[in-house]
């Protein structure tokens, strides 16, 4: 009872830190946004340098007393900290980390006219992204049993601090990309138009304060590049933090993560096409970025435009009908449901929804823009279907992993070669189950249901005969499903590539920008982009373990 | 395992249709504010109006049909629903249906140059609210069991159509109360001013449209007491729907509630102290309103204003005092904590929490404000300590909130009259467990500390030596808890009543109107204060439970 107490104690302790710490933070960069005649973002930069120095000297704490001390982290989560994101939050880590040399680089020419703290915070930012990203490289598996309520605050600490950049990165390049120049024309709103309106806000409007020396405008236009991976970085780090703060003190059960091998040769369409697809979209892709650098006449980069929606377009289409099969297969397939908790398995879950929410909004505004304009011109038209496609796809693909994730892994049949006698063919059904007995985690023939034995009478009965012909059905249901998985795993890397760098087909055309106008639309965008790329990211490892179980 | 698998269906395809709806029901909410000149509110109310018929139709078949089907509610969840929920429930739908009526007779004057459909809306929510309300009074505790996949569907229905009205009465009365007449200049905002703005907008300028009938205004300036009654409604069913859509296909376990007694000559202080401070507090409140309905000069006015920003501070000091003493008895107090899971306590707890987030966002934004502006004058500085205690408050509420509902209900020990032999009485304690045996729901004496076993050695080791002198101790611990729920429930009266009935200290004084702009400002309130008046009814039905069970 003592130590269930001290758990109590803890959560709502460090919870009560988290809430306050992101409250002020959300108060003070709306003050920093809203007034920055009061609180300038020197303002903002102090107190994000103290909770910088903070989190940081926890997490070197931590690293220095609590991993070291004996009986520290007696179990690691499998689940947890997987390397997918581990590799990206070292990658995101390097780039921020150049983003953060070319800002010091930056601040430091201005360092005669303007605060210092503008050159210090990229400098702590600096040593707690690589103190970060050491801390969750080594650590995002351990369940810590001692101290455990310093580190559910530490954990709480890092994750506000997370949430913190990541908002104040949203902030400000919303902000920047608000103050337009007049010159243009409203419709030739472009990706270039709003890179430009970027450097043009970072040099201080240019005449206030000049740089003292000439590299200044180079390392400006680094930043356009850089700053969606830093917010990707933040999103990741935060995920990660939380799944070690639901990790403090648990006792992992299953110690030892089933494996189960990985043959590519099972499968061969779904791999093929997906590749064939993914070379496809890389191709246009770049056609694309070139073609929009260009800053030729509206004419070619409508063409662009247009060439990027449709291949879009087609991408999603072909991800949707394989999703649907993949669902209508699912419907038919009779494997045992998970039963039981597994916490790493829910936030999964939970965390794949979150992120489709941000491209849902994106797709919602859309449609929403360019039906209530007239949908005029076939890049409107070629943009609504787009969106709609995506919704649709993003419905069937959460359907579909969901689904997956929550099936018994299928185990391999015995091998039907002795019986010769047709009598003992007959009880095959039974020895296959009874053989089933002797693996490790079999599929109970009747799980508990979770207190449902109710009245709700069976809309898809159970089928009637576990015959060897049902079998063969398992194995062509597994081939679908593999070929499925494959396809839509290559596509998701498409996807994931696209926007992750640099494509913004949201600012290529005026539509949603006219109507919701620019601030609007850019805060959309912002917010909803970042979830939409870790979404991709997140759906790759997801329908890796899809396919791994299938 | 197909009911499992059916039940995850049906949740998904729910899920789903939700987040469409919802998402969708923000972009039009969005556009309708940022672009009035393309999609008009009449364009927004179609589309609810169509949701608000479908989730009508789905509530009537659901009443007709589903449950009156045998088996179809086996079970009532006890912990659902209760008294307060609904009755709050019903009073808000009568006012809002008030409101509706005003709006209706309202619209029907601009019939001659307005659209029908600004009539039509409210006739259509009023029938809404009608069915709503009779649906959640008495089907809230339903744990359906029959067509469980179209029962969640509407449930979650009944939830997105919720949520958007919640939405839509938010974003209308901040672009209300967005449009500032210029002729006031930027010393006297207080809150007659906001009502004026309303006031002027909802007449559509005045030289566009006439009424044809002279009652208009008093309709008018009936909205504006009535439409946070309207806001409260919509969070009200939200919550109720929800949990109603977590209850469905769930069989309880316990359906024998456990009935604990309710003596109120057990406590004396603190229901007194209670009763004194919401007296003060209410009569208070009554002169500030009086005294700012006068509209007289602004010296006067800072009275009122200041009158109440005291009676505030003194509350919250108290109860943030008598809160502390709460959770230190808590600390010292050696019960055991409440083991298995429990979904109605969890979502007790989870609202609780997310409820008092409105609250502290409006407090940090008052900090930072007057903070920033360097808190001149003694309105700005007593706007500081009130916000400032209010978090400490509401953070130790929290606390004590939470780990009261995890405690087991204390027993009432038996008696102690019969024995004399000294060398019994050494027994006794074991006697008394004996007993507890045979009580229903007895405390574990060891309880399933979920899989906790570890080293994190005892921070605060349990009570070496259970003697009957700890037992009276534990009397001493019991009173004053009780005493303290009695207190801090009656304080959260008085705060539930201030803003419920139209205490707007937030645009009084322009510090913080000044500081954000209007339109922010007037976001933030307008979101935050509804939840946390709801907060504060929450928090007495718990404080009642937590005084009930120690």
């Amino acid at each position: 009872p003592p130590k269930d107490r001290t758990r109590n104690w803890g959560w709502l302790l460090s919870g009560t830190i988290f809430l306050n710490v992101v409250i002020l933070g959300v108060a003070l960069v709306s003050a920093s946004t809203f007034n920055s005649a009061v609180i300038s973002s020197a303002d903002l930069q102090v107190f994000l340098i103290i909770l910088l120095l903070l989190t940081t000297l926890w997490m070197l704490y931590y690293q220095v007393y609590t991993a070291r001390a004996d009986h520290a982290v007696l179990f690691k989560d499998g689940h947890a900290g997987p390397v997918w994101l581990r590799a990206g939050l070292a990658l995101f880590g390097l780039l921020s980390l150049i983003m953060d040399i070319f800002k010091i680089a930056n601040y430091a020419g201005y360092l005669h006219c303007d605060s210092a703290v503008k050159v210090a915070f990229p400098v702590v930012q600096a040593v707690f992204l690589f103190v970060q990203t050491y801390f969750m490289w080594f650590h995002a598996k351990d369940c810590v049993q001692l101290q455990r309520n310093i580190t559910r605050c530490g954990l709480m600490l890092t994750l506000a601090t997370n949430l913190i950049l990541w908002m104040t990165a949203v902030t400000e390049e919303s902000v920047h990309q608000t103050d337009i120049p007049d010159e243009y024309d409203d419709h030739n709103v472009t990706k270039v138009y709003s890179r430009r309106a970027f450097i043009a806000r970072a040099s201080y409007g240019e005449d206030d304060c000049k740089c003292s020396y000439s590299a200044c405008s180079i390392f400006k236009e680094a930043y356009y590049y850089l700053y969606p991976f830093n917010i990707e970085y933040s999103l990741f780090a935060s995920a990660m933090s939380y799944v070690m703060w639901k990790n403090v003190g648990r006792l992992v059960d299953e110690p030892a993560h089933h494996k189960i091998r990985f043959h590519i040769r099972d499968v061969c369409l779904g791999p093929v096409l997906g590749v064939v697809m993914a070379v496809a979209g890389l191709a246009t892709f770049v056609v694309y970025e070139v073609d929009l650098e260009k800053e030729d006449s509206g004419a070619k980069k409508d063409r662009a435009v247009m060439m990027h929606f449709v291949m879009n377009l087609v991408i999603v289409s072909l991800m949707s009908v394989s999703t649907a099969v993949g669902c209508a297969v699912f419907r038919l397939d009779h494997r045992d449901l998970l039963s039981g908790k597994n916490p790493t398995r829910s936030l999964d879950v939970g965390l794949l929804v979150a992120a489709s929410v941000g491209q849902f909004v994106i797709s919602y505004f859309t449609i929403v823009a360019v039906v209530a304009t007239g949908a005029q011109g076939y890049l409107n038209g070629l943009n609504l279907a787009w969106a709609f496609m995506t919704i649709v796809q993003l419905g069937l693909q959460n359907l579909f992993i969901i689904e997956g994730l929550h099936r018994e892994p299928h185990h391999e049949p015995p091998p039907i070669t002795v019986f010769s006698n047709p009598y003992v063919i007959q009880g095959l059904g039974e020895l296959g189950s009874l053989e089933d007995n002797e693996s490790e985690n079999k599929p109970s023939p009747e799980p508990p249901s979770h207190g449902e034995h109710g009245h709700a009478a069976a809309a898809s009965p159970p089928p009637a005969h576990p015959e060897p012909e049902h079998r063969h059905k398992l194995t062509w249901k597994r081939r679908v499903l593999k070929e499925v998985c494959a396809f839509l795993l290559m596509g998701n890397i498409i996807l994931w590539i696209m926007p992750a760098f640099g494509a913004r087909p949201q600012f290529d055309h005026g539509t949603e920008t006219e109507f919701y106008k620019f601030t609007m639309w850019a805060a959309v965008v912002n917010i909803g982009l970042p979830f939409g790329i870790f979404y991709r990211m997140h759906s790759v490892a997801s329908l890796f373990e899809v396919y791994l179980t299938s």
